[in-house]
């Protein structure tokens, strides 16, 4: 694999980041995956996930000696983690009932080896719910939406078309509006939608989305 | 304020992303925070926000004109879309209880105007526990942590006082173990746990962490 995660404390300077991936470059090595963290007294951390490493031990000592960098540390990478998410979005009473569905069927996944987390919003109005939908294009490790509400439509419906053309499953509870008709599935209660979204992600389980497109349970 | 969010796709190759952190520099443009998406199909997603950007137009047409860049558009940011991270991990009942009390208390402050979000992992052991602990830290917008358990010590509570210097606050259910002696505030009702983990990181609520700190409810 010669895959490496590392955890950087840079100073919060301009130049900082861009020194970090010159270097990286450089080393011809690829970047996975980057990510910033919170900044606090003048410090920001960089999360990277870097493939084709062709010399670990090289790369640590040019990242270590860059003049921004003040840290520098092996970790172990954010799917190796927290794995693959599971995304729920709408009304407060579904979201809480679809997350314990979810959650529940994660641990047993989770027990066994796999890695699946479950990340949840209660959010009212289709505006904000459409930018929440379509947000979760950028999302790292983002596999499967559950929208939960009562009714959704209009501009939802439509990121939802936005999310399903890029890859990512779309589970609908049972509800008003145009948003059932254009997700995979439509599942009727919200406990079962959490288990049947954690199912089709989950190398343990054996569940293929694709088989019961567009069925209602 | 001269803030921007962008969410740029490009081409995954070598030297992509190092061409856009050179540009962004060049242009003298501070980059608050930049997280790399999924890769698919030989494309690759870049969220960016950039503070002090002098000519937005001008950032974004220099942008544009990167021989990997495909595609650019202006988005909302993370923060005004998913907003504060509230992350519980621990066993599969106790997360579930922790996330509804959690989910219902933000969603009553998200229909004010907030933005909080509730993200979950069930696990076990102390290893992949730490582990998980450790990278709130690496996590962007994460404020609150609850441990929602039954038994938790060793180097789950060292990873408690790495976060808490690292200025993430920790509530932890009453369990076995030494994590309730490293955490703020140790809370027995999980639901309870939940919905006062968002109460200290809401603008729309009244509760400092700092004069309970130490306290068992």
């Amino acid at each position: 694999m010669n895959k490496i995660a590392l955890d950087l404390t840079v100073k919060d300077e301009p130049g900082a980041l861009n020194a970090v991936t010159e270097t990286i470059y450089r080393e011809k090595a690829n970047i996975a995956h980057i990510s910033s963290g919170e900044k606090r007294k003048g410090k920001m951390k960089i999360y990277l996930e870097l493939e084709d490493v062709k010399n670990k031990e090289r790369i640590k000592s040019e990242l270590g000696a860059i003049k921004y960098v003040l840290k520098l540390k092996d970790v172990p990478t954010f799917t190796e983690i927290y794995g693959k998410r599971v995304i729920v979005i709408g009304g407060g009473a579904q979201v809480a009932e679809v997350a314990a569905g979810a959650i529940s069927e994660a641990d047993r996944h989770n027990i066994r080896g796999e890695r699946i987390s479950v990340d949840t919003i209660p959010l009212v109005g289709e505006e904000n719910l459409e930018n929440a939908v379509r947000a979760v294009a950028r999302l790292p490790r983002a596999k499967i939406l559950v929208l939960a509400g009562s009714i959704m439509g209009g501009q939802v419906s439509e990121a939802v078309e936005y999310l399903r053309d890029r890859g990512i499953h779309v589970i609908s509870l049972n509800m008003v509006g145009s948003v059932p008709e254009k997700a995979d599935l439509i599942v009727t209660d919200p406990v079962q939608a959490g288990v049947m979204a954690v199912m089709p992600i989950a190398d343990t389980a054996q569940f293929d989305i694709r088989k019961v497109r567009g069925k209602k349970f």
